[in-house]
C-alpha cells in the first residue's frame, strides 16, 4: 500500500515536484508535465508520451535524449487533460512536428485527440500512435481496441530513436506504428495497489490465485488460475505470446523479451521467471536479443508481472539498440547536449477577464455559489462514488469529481472576484475541472461547464429559458463525447432525461424551480437504475465476467449535482 | 510476498541462471557468482563485491565497466562461502590486486576474511573495505560496527571508478574507505518480505506504525513511531543524517542524496518523500548534487525506504560522476570493451580422493551415514529452527542447516563411493556444507567437519579417543570463529559442555556410547536454556529492545545433531 504522502489530494503534485527536483539532469517542468532539459544540435520531431500517474517510469521517467521529448503527467490513474497535453507538446515542439504516443485507454484517447485537434489548428503537425500491446484486452481481429501496458516502452523508444536519427514526422509515425504492430504483451496479477489515502486495495485476487490478463488499473482479466510455478507461468506467457506472432515475423525471428514487474514482484523473483522464459523462447526457435528484466510500467506496488515480446526487423533492431539517456532507461552513450533554460510561460492559455453585464456578473456569482455547494457535496460523496466505480472501473471517479469540482469552484470564485460574467466564470471553472479532475469525467464536466457558459454569455441575465438552452448544450457535449468513448463511464443515461424533462416542463409552463425539481427526479431515477445494476454486479462479479455490463457512477454523480444545484437555486430565488 | 519460484530450495540457483541469461551484455557466470563479460584495454585493480541474495541490484546488478568487476552471490540473506568469494575474486583478478567490499555483517566478514587470507596465500594482493553506513546500527564512536545498507552503492561505485581510472590497489582501497567515511544512511520500515516458500513474513511492524533503523534482514531498529507524513519522514531522516555530518565535511558541502526503496515503497511515493528531502537539505545550506531516487539495495518486497547522504570532496565528486555501465546502474558512456570468453574451470578447487586405509574407509561410511541421518533430522526441524532464529535474527538458520547438511551428506556419500577415508570424506562434506549452507552457521559447520576430518585422518581406525580428540578440535574451531563473531549466533554454549563432558567421561572409563550420551545431555541442557531464553524473548520483544540478548538456535541445532549421531553410533555398534 502507499503509506508516504502529505495531503493525499496533493500526492501527484508533490510527486512531480520531487521527480523534477531529482531529475533536472534530464527534465524541466512545464504546465502539464515535463520536457527535456537539454537539446541536441539539430531540431527533431518531438515525441510526447503520457497518461495517468502511478506507473513510473512510465511516463516521465522515459524523457531524455534518444527517447521521449516530453511526458504529460495526469493525476493518479487518470488521463491528463487536453490542456495539459497541448502545453507539454508545445513546449517539446522543435518545429518538425509532434508524435503523440500513449496507451490505448478511452480517457487518454479523448484528451490526446482533443489536444491533437487544437495543435493542428495552431499549425503544428501532429500525429498519434496509441500502444495496443495487451493481448488479453481484445481478440486479435480487434487489435486496435487493446490496452497499452509495458509495450509503451517499445513504441516510445522506437519513436524517440527515430526522431533522434533525424527522421521526419511521417517516418517517426510509421516506425512507431511498426513497433506497436510487432509488440505483444500479457500480464498476470496477484493483488492490487492501495492508492494514497485509500484504505482498500484497488482490486484483490483470492489468496493463492492468479488473475491472467488483469489490467494495470484492475480492469477485468480473462482467466483466474491457481498460482503456478515460475516455469509454468513462463510457459503460459510464452505460449500465448508466440501464438500471436505478427504475420510478417519469421518463426525463427529475433525477439526482445521484456519481463516487467508491476511493483512488488521483485528482481530475484523476476529473474527466476526470466530464466524459464529465455529457455522456452530458445527452444521455440526464436533468437533472444538484448532482454530487459525490471520495472518499466508499474502500478504502484501492484503484485503482478507482464511479458512483452518485440519482434525485431532490421529497422526496429537499430532503433531498439540506439543510445538513450533518461531517468529510468539508459543505453549506450548520447552525444553532448546543451542545457535548455527556457521558461515555461504557457501564456496563450491565460484567459483574460473581459467586460460583463451586471446581470451576468450576478449570474456568475450564483454559478460560483453552486459550484461551491457541489464541491462540498462531492467531498461527502467521494468515497461512495469511488466504491461504485471500483466495481467495474478503476475507482477514481469519486476522487476525480472531488478534485475537479473543488478546482472549478475556486476558479469560478477567482473569476467572479475579478468581475467575470457567467460565460467567463464557467469557462475558467470548466478548464480547471478538466485539468484537476482528470480522466474522462474531468474532460466531460469541463466541456459541459464551458458549453453551458457559451450558452449563457457575459452580456445578459440568465433566465429559465437560457438555462434550459444551456443544459441542452451540456447534453450535446456529453453525447458528442459519448461517441468517442463507447463503453466508457458517462452520465448520458442521466443527463438525457434531465435535460429533456427540464425543457419539456418549462415548455408546459412550470416555474424553473418546479421544472428543475422534476428533471432532477428523472435523473435520480436513472441513477438508481444504475445503482441497482451496480449492486447486482458487486455480488456477481468475478474477474473476466463482463456479461453484466458497466455500471455508471457518472449517472449517480450527475443526479447528485442536479439536486445540489436545485438547493442553491432555491436559496437564490 | 514472493510467489514465483520452482523449488524454493533452488530459488537462488534459478534466479542466478535467469540473471545471467538476461545480462550477458555485462556479466558471465563463474563458480560463486558473476564477473564482467567484457574487459578494458588495460588491466585494473579488481573490485569484488557481494553478500547474500535478495537485495538486487545489490550485488550482481552492479557488475560492469566503471563499477564492480565481480559479485559473489550467496544464498538468500546468507553470506556466500569463502570458497565462493575466492572463486569470484580469482576470476575477476587482472593481475593488479583485488579489493573486497561488502556490507558489514558477521557472516560476510567471516567468509570474506577467510577468502582474503587464502587469496593472499596464493600471492594475490587483497584488501577489504566493509561498508558501515547505517547510523542506526551502532553509536558514532563505534562506526566500525555499523551495518552496510544502501551505502554499498557509494563505496562500490567509488572503488570501481577508481580502478577504472587506473589507480593502484593502495589508492583504490584508500578511496573506497574515504567514500565509506563520508557516507551515512538511515532506513525505516513498515513490513518485511516473505521469502520463497515461507508462509510468514520475515518480520512485521504493527499496522500504522513505522520502525526506525530496522535492518534489511529484520534486525531490530532503534525506535517505533506512528507512520508520519512524507514531509515528517524526510525531516526525521535528514535531521538525523545531518547530525552525523563527517568531521571533515563543510556544513555547506556538496551532498549526493540517495533515496532507496526497499521493495514495495514505489517510485511516485519515493518522489513525494524526495521532494521534501531536497527542500530540507537545501534549507540546511548544503548543496544537493546529482540525486538518485530508486531501488539500489532491496529486501525482496520489504516495505521500507532509506536515505543515504554522500558528502563529496573533489576526489569523490569525480569518481561518483564517472561513467559506468551495469545491469542496474548506468551513467555517461563507457569506452569500447572486448567480450571475454574465458571458461570458468575453478580447477584448483577440485580435491582428489587419495588412498585410504580400509579402517578409515569404514569410518568414512559411518560419517556418511551419520550425515544422512543429520540431514533427515534437519529436514524435520528446519521450520522450528527458523522460527527460533527469526526471534532475534534473520530466520535463515533452519534453512541454512538443512541445505548445508544435505549437501554435506551427498558430498560424503560421493567421496565414500570413490574410496575416501574419514579425513577426505569429512573435508568434502565440510566444503559442501559451507558452500550450500551459507551464512555463519555454514562456515562454522564446514570448518568443524574439516577439522574433525583432519584429526581422524585417512590412515587409521577411528576409536573413542580419536573421536574425542576430533570433537575437541571442532570445539577449538568454533571458539576461534567465536572470536571473530562476537554477538553473532554460535553454538559455543552447547559445544563446550559437549566436548568437555565427552573428554572427561572417556577419561573416567565410560564406554563411547555412554560418554557420548552424557555429553549429548549436557549439550541438550544448554540448548534448553537457550530455548527458554528464546521463549522469554519472544514474549517480550519489541523493536529496538536488545536488553535480553541474542538467543542461540546454533546451540539448539548442535544438540539435535549430537542426539542424531548418537543414534547412528548405536546402530553401528
Amino acid at each position: 500500500m502507499t503509506r508516504l504522502f502529505n495531503d493525499p489530494d496533493e500526492f501527484v503534485e508533490d510527486s512531480v515536484a520531487g521527480f523534477v527536483a531529482a531529475s533536472g539532469r534530464w527534465v524541466r517542468p512545464v504546465t502539464g508535465g515535463v520536457v527535456r532539459s537539454t537539446r541536441g544540435a539539430e531540431p527533431t520531431v518531438a515525441v510526447v508520451v503520457g497518461g495517468g500517474s502511478g506507473h513510473y517510469p512510465a511516463f516521465a521517467g522515459l524523457v531524455g535524449p534518444g527517447l521521449a521529448h516530453g511526458a504529460v503527467m495526469g493525476n493518479l490513474f487518470a488521463s491528463p487533460s487536453a490542456h495539459q497535453v497541448r502545453s507539454v507538446a508545445k513546449a517539446a515542439h522543435e518545429g518538425r512536428g509532434v508524435l503523440l504516443s500513449y496507451g490505448n485507454y478511452a480517457g487518454d484517447v479523448l484528451h490526446f485527440t482533443q489536444a491533437q485537434d487544437r495543435l493542428r489548428e495552431a499549425g503544428i503537425d501532429c500525429r498519434t500512435v496509441t500502444v495496443t500491446d495487451d493481448i488479453s484486452s481484445a481478440p486479435p481481429h480487434e487489435r486496435e481496441k487493446r490496452r497499452g501496458i509495458a509495450g509503451d516502452l517499445v513504441v516510445f523508444k522506437t519513436a524517440g530513436a527515430a526522431a533522434e536519427q533525424g527522421h521526419d514526422l511521417d517516418n517517426v509515425e510509421r516506425l512507431a506504428r511498426l513497433a506497436n504492430d510487432r509488440t505483444r504483451s500479457l500480464g498476470v496479477a496477484f493483488g492490487g495497489c492501495t492508492l494514497p489515502g485509500a484504505t482498500e486495495p484497488l482490486f484483490t485476487v483470492p489468496q493463492g490465485r492468479m488473475a491472467v490478463g488483469l489490467g494495470i488499473h484492475g480492469e477485468p482479466g480473462i482467466d483466474e488460475v491457481d498460482i503456478p510455478t515460475a516455469a509454468e507461468l513462463a510457459q503460459l506467457l510464452v505460449e500465448r505470446l508466440l501464438a500471436e506472432r505478427p504475420d510478417d515475423a519469421a518463426p525463427t525471428g529475433r525477439v526482445v523479451p521484456i519481463l516487467n514487474g508491476l511493483g512488488s514482484v521483485k528482481y530475484e523473483e523476476l529473474y527466476v521467471v526470466y530464466g524459464a522464459v529465455d529457455r522456452l523462447l530458445t527452444e521455440a526457435g526464436v533468437e533472444v536479443v538484448s532482454p530487459e528484466v525490471g520495472e518499466f510500467c508499474t502500478s504502484f506496488d501492484m503484485a503482478g508481472v507482464s511479458l512483452t515480446l518485440l519482434w525485431l526487423d532490421d529497422e526496429l533492431d537499430r532503433l531498439w539498440h540506439a543510445s538513450c539517456d533518461t531517468p529510468a532507461f539508459r543505453r549506450g552513450s548520447v552525444d553532448g547536449r546543451v542545457v535548455v533554460t527556457t521558461v515555461d510561460d504557457d501564456d496563450d492559455e491565460i484567459e483574460t477577464i473581459g467586460p460583463a453585464a451586471e446581470e451576468s456578473r450576478r449570474a456568475a456569482a450564483v454559478v460560483a455559489h453552486a459550484l461551491d455547494a457541489v464541491a462540498a457535496m462531492l467531498d461527502d460523496q467521494a468515497d461512495e462514488l469511488g466504491r461504485i466505480d471500483r466495481i467495474a472501473g478503476d475507482g477514481d471517479h469519486g476522487i476525480g469529481m472531488q478534485r475537479g469540482s473543488r478546482a472549478a469552484a475556486a476558479a469560478a470564485s477567482r473569476a467572479v472576484t475579478a468581475g467575470a460574467g457567467a460565460r467567463t466564470a464557467l469557462q475558467h471553472a470548466g478548464d480547471a475541472w478538466a485539468d484537476k479532475g482528470g480522466g474522462t469525467s474531468g474532460a466531460i464536466w469541463g466541456e459541459m461547464l464551458v458549453d453551458l457558459g457559451a450558452a449563457l454569455g457575459d452580456d445578459d441575465a440568465v433566465d429559465a429559458s437560457a438555462l434550459s438552452a444551456g443544459v441542452g448544450r451540456m447534453k450535446d457535449a456529453v453525447m458528442s463525447f459519448g461517441k468517442a468513448t463507447v463503453g466508457d463511464k458517462t452520465m448520458i443515461d442521466a443527463i438525457v432525461p434531465f435535460a429533456d424533462t427540464l425543457r419539456d416542463r418549462l415548455a408546459q409552463g412550470d416555474a424553473l424551480l418546479d421544472a428543475w425539481a422534476t428533471a432532477a427526479d428523472a435523473a435520480q431515477a436513472a441513477a438508481e437504475a444504475t445503482a441497482q445494476l451496480t449492486a447486482r454486479l458487486g455480488r456477481a462479479r468475478t474477474h473476466g465476467d463482463r456479461s453484466l455490463g458497466t455500471p455508471d457512477p457518472g449517472a449517480v454523480s450527475f443526479a447528485l449535482v442536479t439536486r445540489t444545484v436545485l438547493d442553491v437555486l432555491k436559496e437564490d430565488a
